[in-house]
């Protein structure tokens, strides 16, 4: 069974009218929710220190850094978009494989596109194709290699990425074979990495990596024929456990961008619920924290084991506190990424109120579920059983969330018209003459304006 | 156990003048050798390719491609070196781990040296302290991570890179624990590709990133505490047994590029017995082909298994072939590059004395062993039992076998005065001002002037 080969077939040879109209939505929605991460991420100390460290060494400043002024070279600016987006790790959700799809894809792809202009149209196309295969070769090795201690975002993703530049490179079959196995050779990122700048940085690596690696295969630098399914070869190598029919089986016919899901809220995605039923009852009871005496969450195990710090100090440390997170829901309504601020979580507001929560495990509770008790002070009892949490593929979120969604990124950085612009111009990816003009599109005015003087 | 701290603390504070002066002088051993590589290789199909993928990418030119006018940006340098290197596979070895130390570090260390002027003394020890550090992480880790399929000189090389640049860069302890954890999340290179143009990259990908970790360290870029020893860490990650003592112990007592070798003979390591042999009794009786009517081979099981080709069609495949290796042993009275050539390979007086060659596997051999026993037309039999082959720890390579090896390896590319310099320079490399001299004196003139006039 040639695994590698098989899939590159697929890649090169696939035409775009074939997507279905769905999908090309779905990767239109995908497209917007990371250009908001991008740009909402790129005034971080992350990008800060990754740029004082990388920008002096920038080739021809071909590319835009999404959100600045900064241009940089394709392969760093592939490398930082890919960094920005996955900062605050808000970026999309493929659940099956817990992979984050666009961020090593359209990093590598938008770079490209403003060296080699290419239409909206072969540009949705590629994105597709390159989440296409990293989900796929995520699929055939989940979760044996996620629970080695992989990062999957990372391993998987510096396929899609040479799979998206390939196919707009023009690569032949071989030359994507060797794409493909120059890839799997440069999969790497460890999860002992959560919590630290180098986690954002992966999606970054597996962009920059899978555009190096396309690149050298379009002059034809050989590399092993079955990089994904070789002895020594990827899954092999970096999984205990393989499918490769997952690879294989149903090229064009079954698309993993459907799969794909958007977080609504900016920290792990199992507090979900909690925060959902919550802004619920807020909103239809107008309620306030004063009123309230006690929220007891009943919750599925994984809650406790991964959100259950009882004491946050700092911002960061809030996204990992189901007790946190609550009462920002009551109090603020959101819990974007202001709610996680320093600030936010030591505010004695959201303090007093966090004090109030309480969680119990529930093992009747699925991951996207939860039951709230709201005891109001007055003796009254408010209660909400979350099926599914919105945003997850039970409940997506709509596509006036995710605008809404964009516009909280992004709104500390453009002004409201270069917010609505650069909307349009997500939603009407696949019909623009030029896709990098999305990336152009993502800089504000000053910004520009500051770059070109300097 | 605090594996990558302990690492770190030494990595930058250990003092120039505690490295014996024995150990300086296998370090200028190594640094000639790898020199006289990477000349060597610099005109090579895989360059070619990969400058032609690469070089339009390039940032600030302030390095250079060793033995050519192409100039890159240091981190595109350190890549491209570390390939060239590593092309004809003849490059030093860590018997211990089959790790090829120089390439990693010195393609980084050199690179950094042409951008941020650096006395050769600093050079020379950052080198030590480099391939300290990769081969004490290889050493905790092999064989079991070398079973698996990682190619070890990829995947300890980025953290021999990053501790080499990390020091002459000044890093903090705090700084050089996290360009180890930034190093540990992008190791990677796998087995598969052993056979193309991507294994001779391998070490040149662990020098760029192991020389980025060490930049982004610089400004501050965090990353994991524990990025060796940590739970979802490269040695609980990427090996299934793993010995950290092989890391902290008796750092600064003992130095592993004590245990560095140096290939004479441009062909798989299993082979270098018979090799040697042959070459002695020829020398010896000014033997000819015509002379001989059979030659026979007691070798160790390794030799049949890597190097049983009968009937090798390219230089390639000459390489795999104990039966070619001999019989140029005979004819040339070496086993160059040259001798694995096309031509030479295919070259009738070869293949009628290959054909001669009959090999047996002898149990009683070690790695380092073999029994010859060539007989003449006349009746006569010439017997050489070889304990240790030339290149083995048992029996080192001279100096001047080094300069030979180096001679060989660039004439065809540098003049003569030009080669003796070089020579000097790299046995000179701890005394001189600049150690970005060595660099540039890599660089045929006529290449030099090319390169100004482009």
């Amino acid at each position: 069974m040639e695994v590698t080969r098989t899939l590159a077939q697929f890649l090169v040879n696939h035409q775009p009218a074939d997507v279905p109209e769905k999908v090309r939505h779905e990767a239109a929605r995908s497209f917007l929710n990371w250009v908001g991460c991008a740009v909402g991420g790129s005034r971080h100390d992350t990008v800060e220190r990754a740029l004082a460290a990388l920008s002096e060494f920038s080739g021809p400043r071909e590319a835009t850094v999404l959100g600045r002024g900064d241009r940089l070279d394709i392969m760093l600016a592939a490398l930082m978009n890919g960094t920005t987006s996955h900062t605050f790790d808000f970026d999309d959700t493929h659940l099956k494989t817990v992979i984050h799809p666009s961020g090593p894809v359209a990093s590598a792809l938008l770079a490209l596109a403003e060296r080699r202009p290419m239409s909206g149209a072969d540009f949705v196309h590629a994105f597709i194709l390159g989440v296409e295969a990293e989900c796929r070769i995520g699929n055939a090795v989940y979760p044996s290699h996620y629970d080695v201690g992989w990062h999957i975002t990372a391993t998987a993703g510096v396929f899609g990425a040479a799979a998206a530049a390939g196919r707009v490179l023009g690569l032949t079959e071989q030359q994507m074979v060797w794409a493909l196995g120059i890839a799997a050779t440069q999969s790497s990122g460890l999860r002992e990495m959560f919590g630290t700048m180098v986690k954002p940085m992966h999606p970054g690596n597996a962009a920059r990596n899978g555009l190096l690696s396309a690149l050298l295969a379009s002059k034809n630098f050989t590399s092993a024929e079955q990089g994904i399914e070789g002895r020594r070869g990827f899954a092999n190598v970096l999984a205990t456990g393989r499918n490769y029919a997952e690879i294989t089986g149903k090229l064009g016919e079954t698309w993993e961008i459907s799969l794909n899901t958007y977080k609504p809220f900016a920290c792990g995605i199992v507090e979900h619920p909690a925060i959902d039923g919550c802004i619920q009852l807020r909103n239809e009871h107008k309620l306030k924290a004063e009123d309230i005496e006690s929220i007891a969450l009943a919750v599925h195990p994984l809650v406790l084991e991964l959100t259950g710090k009882k004491t946050p100090q700092t911002g960061l440390e809030g996204k990992f506190s189901v007790y946190h997170s609550s009462a920002v829901a009551i109090v603020h309504g959101a819990a974007g990424e202001a709610e996680y601020s320093d600030e936010v979580v030591r505010d004695p507001r959201v303090v007093a109120l966090r004090d109030k929560v309480t969680a119990t495990v529930d093992k009747a509770m699925h991951e996207d579920q939860v039951k709230i008790a709201i005891r109001l002070k007055g003796g009254k009892t408010l209660e909400r059983y979350v099926e599914h949490a919105v945003g997850s593929l039970g409940r997506p979120m709509s596509d006036s969330d995710l605008e809404a969604k964009f516009r909280g990124l992004c709104g500390g950085i453009l002004s409201r018209p270069e917010c609505d612009r650069l909307i349009q111009l997500c939603w009407d990816a696949g019909k623009l003459n030029d896709a990098g003009e999305v990336a152009r599109a993502s800089v504000p005015a000053a910004a520009a304006k500051r770059a070109r003087a300097s």
